[in-house]
């Protein structure tokens, strides 16, 4: 198997409780048997249609044939099936066509998706995305005109930001767009880099939600609109070419079943693109979609990483492989190696990090779903703490996937640095996460430079509170004198109080941006451990409480859950001590390296 | 440019001063002069040979056809340019066709041909490494009737040990080995896997120095036997088939110029071997010989960590993106990402990381050329500290060199995940050598259970006085009045009694084998981080004398060392806190997890 479903019911229904969702309205129609059924019919897909297809979607990778990239031939039948199931849209509403499913199980499902084969799960939920902008702030025609063919998984959707001198920097968009004669439509023209699925011959047409500058707006930032850029146009029933050409392909160290397109906007007449929403609020538009983005991005990176757990879990199981280090018998049978304590603290490793991310994720899918379906103030601080959240959802798992998937080669040791088993596949897969939506180093400065301080800091002193409720529920309500709950709770609260320290202190700097930004990445990483750690607190203190009448492999589970939350405690909390050190430093060595002296 | 000769030339003859070793009588014949000609060569040949090829070999990997795996068709002339130009057997006896040059000019140069190009640096000196075990233990007959051709690059040489059954555990090898009529020869039957160059086209002949078993001897370690197999036995002046067949070539994550073989031996009527040495002394010779081809991994790991180094370091100056952080002029130009802090952390990161180990490695370097070629204490006391330190050379550069490479990457965004660039390459060819030569795991058990203890504790004290002959010369003799070195000093002075303490707490453990080896693997990573410490005290005790006179570029160089000190210091020795309060928990979980508990 390639991911746990035991543990995801776990997170769903044992921690966040997810069906206390459907008393909210917007959900009210569903419950836990539809979520059920949703999860189970990802399960499905995902054995059936996806998983037979890792492999060889890395072999044969993408080619660009005669100015069209050519994809797997089986892709063009799964994305239908994604569309006649009803995934790609999914979340909308039920006047779309939608099913008001929520974001976590949503969520939930595209991990199932990515743990069996994260390039074909791509193609979906890019065009999810791109809709979702589409809808959110395009007109009622715009609407119409392109998402019934991109929910049947006819049309593909896209984000067409990146431009070779607009990478990190998206105020230098340099793609132009003229106004027609036309209201609303415009001539693009320009060339966009990197656009994931931005042709390909399994849809037949591609819709670009793409970002580009109106000639005479405003500079910088403040210039960049929205447009819909298709690559055929819709025209009285029939498609006409647009004029956006595909100049290359990419080829890349992973994911290599989902193509990255170079593309040339308008090159000959003009493409023509229709403006989504207010002219020059582009970057509004796609920053507001943009935490779902990288809550997937996030979520991506786990279920990665957890495909290489699961099968370096099966071959520690079944390797012979060595003895006992206080065997003394010659002659003696080896021992599978996951007897072995280094396996085991691989092992636990990876399962502390994705689960304890799964968990992280989950959390933060089931805060856009108060803060899209609810009401109040419990949505307003969902959305604060869904917003400061982010950048730490995103990487954390990301920066970690790579570790947790070297650790899955690490355990298959020679064998795992070959084709012949998956893992070496799941390690170049998940280096992207880290890059793309955002590299960590600019998540650091959005936590740090901008979600730590925004609203007078409330986000922060919402998720400390959540943070004391986990505490204290460890130490009381459900487990009173549990001792390993105590401990951990204590050690919890150490680290809020070290993460509240190296905060202040840093917020000190902030009269000199430069200094206060210089180790964000740092930052990120501390604060991403200790979230980590409080959602394994929170699992412990659940695992401990079902532990008092679990049987069998029930029981089993839940102290792989204690122990996995133990693991983390120490072994990776611990890390807190010396990032804690060095934030408070006053050597600011990164500052003073001249670029010459390197 | 993929390496600086500059550093190189920093650690040979302002650190290490490996002139110092002409004062030996087995260099008696070289000069700084001669040593610099060797590197000049190595460079030479890596420009024009090998580095055009870094790519194409990667992409056209070697393939089986008709049993007999076909690499790259320059393959042929460049293993033959290494024999022509004595580099082979560069390290032997005069008497042997040799120059006697010193491990540690060798070592530079393999550093050199490594980050050129890995995967065709790999064929020649595996050659070196099976003629050396070879010359150290087999008969002259022998000797004279393989070596030639091996120095001559026209017949291939391998460690033939690893099988489907014994990879870490190789005790359980069970290739066996029958005497035939003629005293010396066997008959070998039995599997080989991962052989690296165990079969290829580039070579007329291919001389495995072969672990197997003599039937009768005795079970376990202590009846392994080492026995030349040649593929093709020279008979009468000509070569005869000798039953060594190739069952499958290994398609890997990385280093993809270099073929990994399956071999299958005897399978027909026996392959003849001939024992080297006395027989059941297989392993104790192997491991005589692992020290040097240990440290030679540790160099590749650094090889490859460079090139990517100076890839990313060459990006990162021409690559504009982004603007200072406190800059507010709106239009105002991009500047090179080199100017950001974060970037520049990661290229210290690279820096500290690869030039610390660098150092390390051409110390082990000189550390053996001591013991093979000096006398008396200074011999034995080299030789201790050789093998004390070999698990921390080999290991360190090869996990850390997973996470430059990275590093690496991540500087060039998205542009590092495509095959346009050629980071990804190393990032791929990095991950192998954590597992090859003995895995991470090994290499922790082997210093903490053997490596510390052995010998009274002698290499631990020994290196102790060196690094505290370190902080001497740092506070003291060449850098009165520096209050960096002074700093810097104090900090080592502390890690070290944190390693005392660390290991002290692990030694009280030993009576439980299992207890007190259970994180080895995060001790070896704790005292490679002080000893990379020591590194820098020395390079920046140098630099910092240096700096008093030195002027432009070489002005630019010292502070870069100044600031990689630092550097690793602020952010890379700090990590002992963490570890050692780890390895001083009393919290075992790693041992009370349960294998059904994941």
């Amino acid at each position: 198997m390639f991911y746990s479903p035991r543990d995801l019911r776990f997170h769903l229904y044992e921690v966040i409780q997810a069906e206390k969702l459907t008393q909210l309205p917007r959900f009210a129609d569903h419950d836990r048997t539809s979520f059920d059924m949703v999860l189970e019919a990802a399960g499905q897909i995902s054995e059936t249609l996806l998983r037979p297809l890792l492999t060889v979607m890395d072999r044969e990778e993408p080619q660009l044939v005669d100015g069209k990239i050519r994809v797997h031939p089986q892709m063009a039948a799964i994305i239908r099936r994604f569309g006649d199931d009803g995934w790609i849209n999914a979340p909308f509403d039920y006047k779309e066509g939608g099913q008001q499913l929520p974001t976590t199980i949503m969520n939930a499902a595209t991990f199932i998706f990515g743990a069996a084969n994260y390039s074909a799960s791509v193609f979906p939920f890019l065009t999810t995305g791109a809709a979702n902008l589409l809808r959110s702030f395009g007109s009622k025609e715009l609407v119409d005109r392109f998402t019934p063919m991109m929910y049947a998984g006819r049309w593909q959707g896209t984000m067409a930001l990146t431009e070779p001198d607009a990478g990190s920097s998206l105020s230098d968009i340099s793609t132009s767009a003229e106004p027609t004669d036309v209201p609303g439509e415009y001539r693009i023209r320009g060339q966009k880099i990197y656009i994931s699925a931005g042709d390909h011959d399994a849809c037949e047409n591609v819709v670009h939600l793409m970002l580009a500058r109106i000639k005479g707006g405003p500079a910088g930032a403040k210039g960049i609109s929205l447009f819909a850029v298709p690559q055929k146009r819709p025209e009285l029933g029939t498609l006409v070419d647009n004029d956006v050409q595909t100049a290359g392909v990419y080829h890349k160290m992973g994911y290599k079943g989902a193509p990255i397109a170079h593309l040339m906007i308008g090159s000959a007449e003009g493409a023509v693109g229709y403006l989504v929403g207010e002219p020059h609020q582009g970057l509004r538009y796609m920053f507001q979609m943009m935490n779902e983005a990288r809550v997937g991005v996030g979520m991506n990176a786990v279920s990665i990483g957890t495909a290489a757990y699961c099968a370096s879990l099966d071959y520690a199981r079944e390797r012979p492989q060595g003895r006992p280090i206080a065997e003394k018998t010659a002659g003696s049978p080896q021992v599978p190696i996951i007897h072995h304590a280094d396996v085991r603290r691989m092992l636990l490793f990876q399962k502390s990090v994705l689960e304890g991310s799964l968990g992280l994720l989950l959390q933060c899918s089931y805060y856009a779903d108060l803060a899209h379906a609810g009401e109040g103030e419990t949505a307003q601080n969902a959305a604060l703490l869904l917003d400061l959240l982010t950048p730490i959802a995103k990487s954390y798992p990301s920066e970690m996937g790579c570790l947790t998937t070297s650790a899955a080669v690490q355990i298959l040791g020679g064998a795992g640095y070959t084709t012949d088993f998956p893992v070496e596949q799941f390690y170049r897969e998940a280096r992207i996460h880290p890059i793309h939506e955002g590299t960590t180093g600019i998540h650091g400065i959005d936590l740090l430079g901008r979600k730590v301080t925004q609203h007078g800091g409330k986000g922060v002193q919402l998720l400390i509170a959540e943070m004391q409720k986990t505490i204290a529920d460890a130490t009381t309500y459900r487990a009173t004198n549990m001792p390993e709950l105590t401990y951990l709770a204590d050690r919890l609260r150490e680290a809020i109080s070290r993460l509240t320290n190296v905060t202040t202190y840093l917020l000190g700097l902030a009269s000199n941006p430069t200094l206060f930004l210089a180790d964000a990445t740092l930052y990120l990483e501390f604060f991403g451990i200790v979230t980590l750690a409080w959602q394994w607190l929170r699992q412990a203190t659940v695992a401990q409480a079902a532990l008092a009448t679990a049987q069998g492999d029930d029981a089993a589970f839940y102290h792989g859950k204690l122990m996995a939350a133990r693991y983390f405690y120490e072994y990776e909390l611990v890390k807190t001590l010396a990032l804690a050190h060095r934030l408070q430093s006053t050597d600011h060595v990164t500052l003073e390296m001249h670029s010459d002296w390197f």
